[in-house]
């Protein structure tokens, strides 16, 4: 067992010393600037992860190698990321962990297929749909990235119109119509195979549960989860004032046999 | 690719018309009895998972195979179980996956170190510490049951005086006086490593963030999840009325180096 | 200034050891039991308010002065009580106040009548409509003996037809198709005068909204309040592990001109 | 009945197109503007409360008559506000209404005493204390512009130290150590009478429950209150994404005798 020591091309985690987070890439040669002065990247090849240096201005700057959550949560994105509370939720309820075989659509900006990817290794597969050509071609970048390539498979399609595989044990779809999706994943799900949908909306919940009652599943569940961060600090203790108000319902079924 | 056909000695999950839920081990020649009718185990013997049956009394019972989720959650129990929604936000935040080396404690009713150990599998180890050879012990059993017990070491002793492993991913603590266990983690945690503690009260977690920052560790965070249940029925969509108010606090911190 | 001093005929609200509370009506020769001791209600009268005695098994058992709240909340009733959040939250939103004329329907159980009459006095008034004879005599009563009788107007009749009243300051609709009485309150309120219904479920709330913004209002919003009672003690302070997850959703508007 | 007009000096509530709110004073030959165009002020005075007019870019304004909320929430302020939903709380669980006797303390910007004093009209009395001579003095001013001066006193001193009156209904305390005042407020208060008081941190309601717990008051709770927004749209209808975490804790309690 040996210490982990940052090396070019690693993406780091650096905290500030005002407690901002960035993501960053060693390069030697380059400087990483911020409002709380520069650090030199050169100076950290070759340091141990969880080092702590000093700004050109003195600001202390903490280094750690990167949680898996963390490079996805700094993942570049254009749509609505999916929070770690609902990753996590999916997760437990679906039972996805080692040799899972999943379906997941759409693939978006990747970070639900990279998650379920990450977990279903070394012997499970995801599978990712996405009807944007774009969108498989920039998740393909992210996962060799990860290093999750070996373990998805990401393709061009509609999940609604034809999942190609058989006795999956999950199917999690985070698309504007989930309810299109019910025929195809019922087909493609195992008996006892577990359906978790994201909606943000009441309404698109309703026609969810409508077409997996009318499809084939049971057992049915809808949640939201609040996440409130505490301010900790003896004699000074209270929920933060800022919240996220809401991110999405989780849907979740079960196929039966018809 | 076969379908899965339930057998002897099997748990399966039988959910009645009216929604009630119980785990039952197939036994033949048993007959399982709730307040809807009952039910021959014999006659579930050889039928594919996700069927569908009738009680003697007629009522539906679908039966499914269960998720690992659904097998945790019926462990008997004696001690205050971690919620779903909380072992999601552990295994998200941690970033415990396939080859994690974790320590956890106390093992206690074994959730969650078998929580774990599910997302370790198969290259990775879970380390799971109580003082009480008694939860051992049936965390033993309990493991062997679930198929995990090549993936835990379950060890006597007080995780707070000693953790002879080093170089671990996360440590996942679980006790009283957590604060106790801040030094012995930090010997054993990589640096980087993950800490997660959880505690009900305000002032275990006040403790807790004043021993993390004195012991070695940052970035510290402090959080709490609400699960609500939503009620879809269209025309009739609602919270449900009652609600679990609170489980745990969550606190996660890093090791840095000193 | 003189001390309040129990008469015969006082409700009371006791408050036992165990922290059970109890509105009891002061009755000299009767006895009131619990499962922590009786006490003689005879003992109670001329006693000041405020006042700590013991049962016969030696239970302390504190005895106030009930506040209006207290009183409201401890009316018998069949339905669905308003909860004092949600009436707080109404005073507070519509401006009812001392002088406010304001509309109510249905009168129901009469709690949300009468804490809207509590506040209207002594000038202002209170119409509430209900449609079952049956409601207004029993809130006739309740009225009187909650001594708001002088400034309320129990009608029977249904809201959504007609409400006589002209130049009303705010309209309370808590009847299970609000959308009905939008018309009528409309004609019956102030310009800039406010509306506040109150519905359990989304669609309610969603077809509420399209019968305000199509008859003459403005200036919509919908909330929902969550109530979190903490326990509170040195060392083991925490949210409670139970609450209530949603009474209703609260639908807020303003008449405007058109 | 008369309809209300707006005249020279009445403060209105303008929405926007674009929902923005402004709270104006009406001065003839005095322009409005905001970024959806400017009205000309002297357009309104003579129209009725609930008007609609368009800026000089065609963009719809509202116009209503405030209800007192709208005023205490644009008062201008430097401290912390109390929200509509705890002071809709503190008026429901405090009994206070027309002619309540009511200590509150501090002034600060005088929201809170406001909200009290346009309850207990017009015979009841808020006596509200502050430490500093120039809080007092800025909520005279607001008091007087509310119509308010005539139902509360305005009284430079420490609320801690010494209240004058005696045999009050309630106390109402947002003072950053509440604890200060148990005994002042034992003195001041009915037997039965009410204590709330308002703090962010968790070790600050630890300590006013000791406080209270020894200082002769009993029947103690404390909660937090969370408002959520719903976006109500047909096909669209969700919480919003964005709320506030958190504002105050309320703790409660009654005098008993001693």
């Amino acid at each position: 067992m040996q210490q982990h020591v940052f090396q070019e091309g690693d993406r780091v985690l650096i905290v500030t010393e005002k407690k901002k987070r960035y993501m960053v890439q060693l390069r030697s040669g380059k400087k990483f600037h911020t409002s709380e002065g520069f650090i030199d990247l050169s100076n950290l090849i070759g340091q141990p992860s969880g080092c702590v240096l000093h700004s050109n201005t003195g600001a202390v700057m903490q280094v750690f190698k990167p949680t898996f959550l963390d490079l996805l949560i700094f993942l570049p994105r254009t749509t609505q990321i999916v929070y770690p509370k609902d990753l996590g939720y999916i997760a437990a309820v679906s039972g996805v962990g080692p040799g899972s075989r999943v379906v997941e659509a759409g693939t978006g900006t990747g970070v639900l297929a990279a998650f379920l990817t990450y977990l279903v290794r070394p012997t499970g597969r995801v599978y990712s749909y996405d009807v944007r050509l774009e969108n498989i071609e920039t998740a393909t970048v992210r996962m060799r990235q990860l290093g999750l390539l070996d373990y998805i498979e990401l393709k061009q399609g509609d999940v609604c119109e034809k999942i190609v595989e058989r006795e999956l044990d999950a199917a999690v779809i985070d698309i504007p119509e989930p309810w299109r999706a019910v025929q195809s994943c019922y087909d493609a799900l195992k008996p006892s195979g577990v359906w978790v949908s994201l909606s943000p909306t009441v309404e698109q919940v309703v026609q969810t549960y409508e077409a997996l009652e009318a499809g084939g599943f049971s057992d049915l569940s809808c949640v939201e989860l609040l996440l409130r961060n505490m301010r900790v600090k003896r004699g000074m203790t209270r929920p933060e004032f800022l919240m996220r108000g809401h991110t999405t319902y989780l849907v979740t079924a079960r196929k039966i046999l018809r």
